[in-house]
This record gives structure tokens, sequence and C-alpha cells, in this order.
């Protein structure tokens, strides 16, 4: 069973890395970029018989920091 | 006008983030886990203006290194 976890930074919680992408972006001449934010996207293939709560505990166990993070699961 | 891009590395790719991120799973007792690969998840928050080629430029240029990674743009 495929999956996908998206892990981004909760508002308003600082975001370094989408300020240097975005001061980048601005370098490279490309105008009109009001807000970047950086996250990670962890595509995980596990057994079919994996339990939604299994998956979750992966998540907040180690996957996503959940007091600066949040997650979303998606089935593929 | 707010975008997601996913970044993901190319089928073939050595990807220590995900080995890492596996390791560390099954060190956790999470059996049944086959295979991890990890990504990057961008959201921008664009001028709506920006047309289709900007955005593929910004990410060819320094959101993707387009040698080992796959990206896709998705609309949100």
């Amino acid at each position: 069973m495929k999956l996908r976890i998206f892990v981004t930074l909760k508002p308003g919680v600082l975001d370094p890395q989408g300020r240097a992408i975005h001061k980048a972006l601005g370098g490279l001449g490309f105008g009109g970029v009001n807000d970047v934010r950086a996250g990670k996207l962890i595509e995980l293939d596990v057994a079919d018989d994996t339990s939604d709560d299994r998956i979750d505990a992966m998540c907040r166990e180690l996957l996503a920091n959940t007091v600066i993070e949040n997650y979303r699961i998606e089935r593929v």
C-alpha cells in the first residue's frame, strides 16, 4: 500500500528554508513571489494490513515534529 | 495564487534520507514498511498573473535539481 505524508510547518512558525528559497528566487529575477513555505513529502510503501493508527503513530513518533509541524496522510 | 511543488528523487537515485527514515521506523518497532522515499513540498504564493512558464522556470532553475529530481506543480 502506497502512502504520501505531507509534513508542513504550522502557521506562524519561522521558516528559514522557505525564506532562503524566497530570497534566492528574487535573486534569480523571479518577481511576484509573495511567500514560500518549505515542507517534506515522504512516500511510504507499507504492508496492506497496516492500520490507520499505525500510520498515524509513525507520523507522530518520527516523521513529523508535532510541536511545530502538521502532517497529512494521503493514500496513493 | 497558491501552488504546491512536489520535488521527488528520480527512480533509481539513491535516497539516503529515505533509508535513514526506513531504518528509524524499524528501530521504533514499525514493521511492514517496504520502502521510504523522502522528497520536498514547497508551497508558493505568487502573483495571479504568473505564467506557467515562469513557474516551470522557477522549478528548473532553483526548486528542483532536474538531474536527479522530478517536480510536479499543483494549483491549490
